[in-house]
């Protein structure tokens, strides 16, 4: 497990795969993004999608669990402050098998809660063809070591 | 049905109300974002959470929802080009009913594909007790009237 003592601007950390079937695009879509292009191939035939696209929330929650199973394994979890930016540059298609590259890009002892540092990372999702689907900057809460001596 | 022609900066626009269950939270979290504090009301006790918590990204795909379903009626949908920014003031908690405040920040005709617009958006989401649990700031593709001229 690593601490914010142990996390340094630089480090990388890789994620997933994880495949994405048609029908948990539509099953997503149904249920957080009831657009038709994210709903049906015919219906987004005709749109700049394409044909069936997954929601971006969806490529969102999909690249989350890969954070989760990262090989970052940070202490306390991954805490999401907040995000400063997310982009879609291409759109998650059935089948597609995505995985994520992250890095660190700023470590700071947090103003609020001193016994925990935030960690500002970029989060690039790849597909199979090495193509962008989604990157995004978060802020992470990670506790350093001395919050394990800080009482609950 | 509102087109680029028609958004205004200072224009605002509601949605929901949506009500999220426990089940629903700990479905989420399993699928998305498997972390105790958004699986198990024990497990979330004694992290800075207190208690079950939503996802994040949860809350984000419920605002969605209610982009979707608001009275903002845009022309071809909602399509974000990107978000460049996401807060979570406040977790979501069970039993919880969610509406949404949106605003349109800026407007302004895409340089990249001009029978479209770009809409900055502001969404805040809050909850019954009108505690902000997310803020998001995004960019949407909105078509011009013009663009239905254009064969697809």
């Amino acid at each position: 497990m690593r601490f914010f003592d142990d996390v340094s601007v630089g480090d990388r950390f890789t994620g997933g795969p994880v495949t994405v079937s048609a029908e948990e695009i539509i099953g997503f879509a149904g249920q957080f993004d009831p657009q038709p292009f994210h709903l049906d191939h015919e219906a987004a035939a005709s749109t700049l999608f394409g044909g069936l696209a997954a929601s971006g929330w969806h490529t969102a929650g999909l690249t989350m669990r890969m954070i989760v199973g990262s090989d970052a394994k940070l202490a306390g979890g991954y805490i999401g402050l907040g995000v400063d930016a997310v982009t879609w540059p291409k759109p998650t298609r059935p089948g597609d098998t995505l995985r994520i590259e992250g890095e660190v890009l700023e470590a700071r002892l947090s103003a609020k809660r001193p016994t925990n540092g935030v960690a500002r990372v970029r989060i690039v999702t790849l597909n199979q063809k090495d193509e962008v689907v989604q990157t995004l900057i978060a802020n992470l809460l990670v506790p350093t070591r001395a919050s394990l001596a800080v009482p609950a």
